[in-house]
This record gives C-alpha cells, structure tokens and sequence, in this order.
C-alpha cells in the first residue's frame, strides 16, 4: 500500500518528522505531486490539498486529516464521495484545549484584566468575588474536545451547559442541549460562549449579531473553532455596545492575522495566534496505522467522518 | 451566652451584617469596647484584636476567627493559653482559592503574558506547546484549601506535589510530601510554588532566597498564603537573576500594599489586593452557630486549633 502525502500550505513530510515515517513501516509515503503509478495509492495525509490533488488517485479509500477539523479536506472539489475523510482524536490535544478555555473563563469570572489595568496605577481595589456556580458557560460543540472542557468547568465549580446538533449524554455536572430549539434556550442564559465547533456550511457565521444578542448582557465570547464561525463586524458592533464585554480569540478567517486587523489593538480582544491547542504527531501517527489497518481489512476506519453532515 | 465582637480594624457588626445577627438567635451580641457585665461573655468574634481585649472577658471559653488564618488572633497579647481559637473552614472558599491559583497556574503554563506582549505588536508567532504533565506544581501547605487546589491542578493534567508538616492523604494524582527533608525533595522538583500555609513562627519568611534557589530555574511563585511568608528582597532579586520567571502576589506585609512598594511596577509581578478568595458569611455563621453550641453541650468546638503549632 501507498500513502501520499497532499498540501499546498504545508511541508507534511517535514511536520510529520522521521518518527512517523518509520513507524508507517509496510506503507510507501510519497509526496504530491510525485512520478510513477498512482493507482497503488489507497491512503493520503492531507491538509489545506490543492483543488485537484484526489483526480490523481483513482483508488484512493481514505484521506486522513492531521487535526480534529476537516473542514479543509471537505472544500476540496476533487474529493469524491466514498473516500473516507478521517480526523484525529488526541485526548492530550481535549487536555490542552481545556486549559486554554478555563483560563479565559476565570480570567473574566474574576476580572484579571481590570486588576491589571489597576495595577498598571497602583490601585488597592477589591472588585468583589464572584462564584463559578455563578457564572453560566455554554459550549458550542459536544464531542471529544467539547466533553472534556464541559467536564473540566464543571469540576471548577462552573455552572456548565453544552449544545450539539444531536443529542448526547452529558457528563457530571453539564447540562445538555440539542438542536435549534436547544441552541436558542442555551444562549438565553449563556453568559461565557465557548465555540468549539466544526465548521460546516450550518455553523458558518454562527457566531454573529443574533448570537450575542440572546446571550447575558456583557457576556464574553472564547472563540477556539474555525475563523470563519465568526462575523468579525458583529463581534467588534457588540463589544462596542456593551453586549459584550470581552473576547479571546484563537482563530481567524485569515491567518495570520493581517497587522491591520482591528481586532489586534481592540483593549477588550485577546489575540493568540492559533494556538490554543494541537494535534501531537503521536496521535496522527495512531490515527493513519488504524486507518491502514483497515483498508486493509476491508473495514470502515474509526474516526471516519459523516460526509452528510461534515464531521 | 453572650458573645462579643472584637476587632480594631474592622467593624464586624456591619461586616457580618443582620443576618448574621438574627441566626444567632439564643446569643445576644455585643461589641467591644461595651458597657455592662463582662463575666458572662462566653464567645468572640475576632479579627485583629486590641492587645489588651481579652483581659475583659474572664469566663471567654472560644474566640472565632472570621477566615481561615487565625495569626491575627494568636498574636494577641492577652489571649489566655485555655481560650479555644476557631478558624473558619468554608468549601466555597476553598472552590474560589482554587480558581484563582489555577489561572495564575495555566498562565505560567501556556505563556498568556508573552501573548499579550505580542499582541501589543501585532505579532503573530507561536510559542509552542507544553503539556500539564510537564509542569511541576509544589503546594506548600495541604489543608482543605491546598488539597481543593491540589486535586483541581491534577484533573486538570498538572504534575502536583503538595506538603505538609505532618503525612496526610493525597487525593488522586497528587503527590504528598511532609517533614523538612519531604520539604526539600519537593522544592527540588518544583516548577511552580504555590504558598496556602498558615502563618506560624516556623513558617514565617519561608519564601526566601533558599527557597527559591532549589526550585527549578525558571520557577513561578504563587504567594495566597500572608505576606510575612515572603522576603520581598529574595524575591526581586530571584526575579533579577532568572531563579524565577514570575510571581503572582495577593497578600503582603502591609495592606494596602504601599503605592511606592516596587512590586508594584515590577513587569513579572502581577499584584492582587488580596482578593483570591474570601469566607462567606454564612460559614462564619455556621461555625459561630457550631462553636456556640458546643460550649453550651461542654464539648470541645469543632475547628478548634491545636495552640502548640498555631494553625
């Protein structure tokens, strides 16, 4: 069996390192564009793949994201439908998220960015606790990733709520909601949104003006899913208008984000450069051995995507 | 019974406020300096008494604290050795000391000052990722309020360690360390410090410059402890040298921390005013109302503190 390698924004070879090719050790990794026959080729890693990079691999089973999104895969015209589009689970990429999630949530629970700015003056000022029970999160996006932030915020003490398409048990502590009715009553007593979800032609553009405006008066928006989930004019009308009071934002529609981009200067945005979490190799590595192994068993490989509903 | 409140720093009467003041139903409540028979004051409620307040009181079996800490009122002069002092223990506290000590933790963690640097630049640059189990999290001090910050830093992926003066259970994933050497081999492993000890002669400028000197370099400190724990001087000059990276200070010798003081300006210092956490007045309540009822059954109070080791 081979395996191409397919990015135009990427060196996958160079990402992936040495380890991953030794450990693929009955499969050929090639890169795309490369010479010699194609039609051995069954599996491919890709990410951001040029429009036309599948028409080369007429047997072509299985294409393997390296992150939890492919959305990126999913936009490429050249994918025909019974590939199979498989993402990467990595429980230490949930962990990290989650981290990255709670401290934007307790840094606005307890008001850091107002004791810095008091600091910056030498001001002894209490500004009055608040408890995490008292502070309702809403998380857009209840799968791997989603259920351990929920769990996590829970255990903090925060009063927790989590939305997806469908229905799915809640851990401890998380209240679910599902569907358009269940998104509508989670955001009417959101005060933290948290967007953790893929993106498909449903959930872009999201989070925008209507969003906010069934949220808590001066919420504030962690926005960790994709750039474009997010109405970028919507968010800057609604920190301006009091609707909201902060946001963190880890993802941009464009990356990086262009120095002029007025969300870099904004006092009330907190800008990190995609980087909230990431895939480790280990994982991708894990991912694409069970991937082949059941190509090659004829079985349909975990993780395999929904191609109907797009994750 | 009669209880009397005593505090030179504080107008516990408005601080406690009327709820409290009604669900002391059977105990009539006055303040010092009062009017009136002294010998059937049996109760206080203190917090920095005047030196010479509890020579008034002949027949005071116990003197509640309104906090967890108790220095304020072991410090006191005319406190007779048979007097049961009573701290406060409030889980809410404890929830509240853990919220605050992970978001000090997670931003050493993922950098969010190095961020917030590049942000002011408009710079797009990742600063790669280090995962909680890398991180070495020491707890001085394993009470109820160190052991909610320890198990809360474990379920979040942090490698803890957490000491005290004498062995007690270590919640799951947690690492317990007790005694001077258990003092020293965990300091040798610590990466972050955090201070929740009481205040205590033996503890008393603990956090000096051999402290810091065995910790990893590059180390964090996380003082909530009091602010007589810290040599102020070890501590720039740990932060002039590099043995320390940061430190997140709540408490200090002097409240209101001098506007003059250096920490203040320092730009690896994030000051708080002592604001990571706070007793409900309900737990004060509850265990005024505990301690009350157990002078009146002859029993000894329950947080009671043992008055040889001061906590």
């Amino acid at each position: 069996m081979r395996c191409v390698l397919v990015s135009k924004s990427l060196d996958l070879r160079g990402y992936l390192g040495p380890q991953f090719m030794r450990a693929a050790d009955r499969i050929e990794i090639v890169s795309h564009p490369h010479e010699g026959p194609a039609t051995d080729v069954r599996l491919a890693v890709a990410w951001h793949p040029p429009d036309d990079a599948f028409d080369h691999y007429p047997n072509l089973q299985a294409v393997c994201s390296i992150g939890a999104g492919v959305d990126n895969i999913l936009a490429c015209p050249s994918l025909r439908p019974d590939i199979e589009v498989i993402r990467v689970v990595d429980p230490a990429q949930a962990q990290m998220m989650s981290g990255f999630v709670a401290w934007h949530v307790i840094g606005h629970q307890r008001r850091f960015a107002t004791y810095q700015a008091q600091q910056r003056e030498a001001q002894w000022q209490r500004l009055g606790l608040r408890r995490a029970q008292d502070v309702p999160v809403g998380i857009l996006g209840f799968g791997e990733i989603g259920r351990r932030v929920a769990a996590d915020l829970a255990l903090l003490g925060f009063a927790v709520m989590a939305w997806s398409r469908t229905a799915k048990p809640a851990p401890q502590g998380v209240r679910g909601f599902d569907g358009a009715a269940g998104l509508e009553a989670m955001l009417g007593q959101t005060e933290v949104l948290v967007n953790l979800l893929p993106l498909t032609p449903e959930t872009r553009g999201i989070l925008n003006r209507k969003t906010f405006a069934r949220m808590y008066r001066g919420g504030y928006l962690i926005q960790v899913g994709r750039g474009e989930h997010l109405v970028d004019a919507d968010l800057l009308a609604a920190l301006e208008d009091g609707q909201l009071a902060g946001a963190a934002l880890d993802v941009f529609a464009t990356e990086p984000l262009a120095p002029r981009h007025p969300f870099w200067r904004h006092p009330r945005i907190v800008v990190t450069p995609h980087d909230a979490c990431e895939v480790r190799v280990e994982a991708i590595g894990a991912t694409f051995r069970a991937t082949a192994e059941a190509i090659r068993a004829g079985r349909r490989p975990p993780h395999s995507i929904d191609r109907e509903r797009g994750y």
